[in-house]
């Protein structure tokens, strides 16, 4: 009996998790488990009716779970990064959750934007680390800034750049801070070389080391040191600019990437959409010693709301991750085994041309998972 | 009669480079006017052996010029950054060359790794900022940075996370600024706005403000200011993540994006692929009151120097934006179609299923436009 805590969240966010829910039970029927489900009600609504995005209290509620089953947020009402900063990084960052898998991997029967790729050239995996780099959240205009009298290399540029005087014109300038430390590089890094071992022992870095030298220099060491800890592993250090030609001219290149985090963010949905789209696209936000958190790497698609027609497969598959991560290992492989079933049947929504509905997929996914 | 400096730098630099301007000469003199070339030595070799990148004087010099004609830099002996910083993003920086102008366009007859997209499909113009963003270069440890005793927020967050103690442990973080100005996105906005009038009205801004809300929350401000004085110009925000899908999946949603200078780079690379491949990708850095710069985007790929195989398209296209910017609108034109020609005629080098060699390509454009 596991209890896991689940947050649907905004716009297709309650159809797309209760999709995966069921089929989720339907895993447990079928391998002998049972989930406790316990909700709680995140998102725009409650923000814009109530002012409270997540509470101190729930966060401390939701420690109780190893797992958190996560739909979308978002809503055009609410001034962007609100929700996303107030639910979603802050969940990720409250439990520490320095791991975000995201595998990229074209299912048999699906359709690749790209010429000529097949499933075989399109599997890897992007550990992103999740808690530091330009997601910290450290930033502000210069005038109000926590560091405002200290920036004083950058008011000095710019005075100079602009003739902007500091004193009067502060609002005229906003800096955003990034940081990387060695030991949150690290222990990403080290989870990215043990899975490297596990698959092919290929291992690419992905950073701007060229340009941002301070925080991916750092990086760069942490990776050199940990590397010598694996020496069967072969390794590389790409620029993401380049990445981003390689993964639709050259994905089969690819086995493990590990990444930091605003560039994973980037390369990651664009290996949504090689693998056909976002749709199909989930993804884990790990803590292995915590609470972690699984969901759909695709938005809340406000406009899809209450009808039905959303795609669940990337939910679905959050879903065998979920199971993955408490240990049901047989059970995560089934549920994967039946997505692909019903992709092979084109039981699948309209995105994927196929004609059911979200609610019929997840029917259909259970029904197929039972059959065993 | 103008005068042009020209950078080969490293690697195939020099090769394409030597391609570009047999073009650019033979325009000249079907079109009537003389360019007299001054090189400059810049690159790995002269800093490998004098310490020299690009010095103070050279850069008074290069003032002089209203073009410069840029190959490429990079080498592997070099620590990454050192070149690039030291030499194109000094150019860029000291010029003020806050445009960079980038388009993407599948030229016929070329191969785009997308499926099914056709050269009306993949058509558009990025114009990336090119003076501010994560590009300013200031970082450090904390150790020894600058802002040393001030990132006071930076260390608290640390000392809570991971129990470091900032005076033993400093070198433990490495942090890295980004810096965007009213002034400086106004401009890039500015140029943005005005080239979609020309075009089809259209005008897509790509940030990362739901997560980066300070720098990127002063840029949508100047974006909506801005875009008060262009009623007639449809708008639109993107989220970079967002961005590199749809142009993999849409790109014909497109027509002119504006973005700071870091996304820029990465969606510019993806670009160049959608488009055939760096060997097809150029680039100009333009300050329109100053020196502008013309190269193509990609690297010196040091494992092909001196072997003449180099794929110059990239280079003699961004020999035609020199061109026009130069007013010389007319051959400049005729340099596109003549590049257009030698595709549609497979007078290209092998990365293009041709059989020329670098130099061939040159002179095949060269008499090309000759013929008239
Ligand atoms: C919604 C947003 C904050 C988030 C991110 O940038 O991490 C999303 O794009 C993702 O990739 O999970
Ligand atoms: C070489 C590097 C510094 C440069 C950049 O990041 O701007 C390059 O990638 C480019 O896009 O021109």
């Amino acid at each position: 009996m596991y209890k896991v805590a689940c947050l649907p969240g905004d716009g297709i966010g309650p159809e797309i998790i209760s999709a995966g829910r069921k089929v989720l039970d339907a895993a447990g029927e079928r391998f002998g488990f049972d989930i406790e489900w316990d909700e709680y009600d995140v998102g725009a609504e409650r923000y814009i009716s109530t002012g409270q995005l997540i509470s101190e209290d729930e966060l401390k509620e939701l420690s109780n779970y190893r797992a958190i089953y996560f739909g979308a947020i978002g809503d055009d009402r609410v001034t962007p990064g609100v929700l996303e900063k107030g639910i979603l990084l802050a969940v990720r960052f409250y439990f520490d959750q320095y791991i975000n898998l995201r595998p990229v991997k074209l299912l048999k029967g699906v359709e690749t934007p790209l010429a000529n790729k097949k499933p075989e050239d399109i599997d890897f995996v992007v550990v992103r680390e999740n808690t530091e780099d330009f997601y910290v959240g450290i930033g502000s205009r210069v005038k109000s800034g926590v560091t405002k009298n200290e920036l004083k290399v950058v008011r000095d540029l710019y005075s100079v750049k602009f003739g902007l005087d500091v004193e009067t014109d502060a609002d005229e300038l906003a800096y955003q801070i990034g940081v990387l430390s060695k030991k949150g590089s690290e222990r990403v890094i080290r989870y990215a070389f043990d899975l490297a071992e596990k698959r092919s022992k290929k291992l690419a870095s992905v950073d701007k080391a060229n340009v941002l030298t301070d925080v991916y220099g750092l990086w760069r060491e942490v990776f050199n040191d940990v590397s010598k800890n694996y020496p069967d592993v072969s390794t590389e250090f790409n620029f993401v600019d380049a990445v981003t030609m390689w993964f639709v001219k050259n994905p089969e290149w690819y086995d493990v990437l590990v990444t930091p985090n605003m560039f994973g963010d980037i390369i990651t949905d664009l290996g949504a959409m090689i693998q056909g789209g976002l749709g199909l696209a989930p993804g884990g936000n790990i803590n292995p010693d915590g609470t972690s958190m699984f969901e759909p790497i695709h938005g809340s698609a406000p406009k899809y709301k209450g009808k039905n027609i959303a795609n669940p497969l990337a939910t679905i598959w959050a879903g065998s991750m979920l199971l993955d991560h408490l240990g049901e290992n047989e059970a995560a492989a089934a549920v994967l085994s039946s997505i692909e079933h019903s992709i092979e049947e084109r039981a699948v929504t309209r995105d994927m041309k196929g004609n059911l509905k979200t609610s019929d997929v997840g029917e259909w996914i259970a029904e197929d998972l039972l059959k065993g």
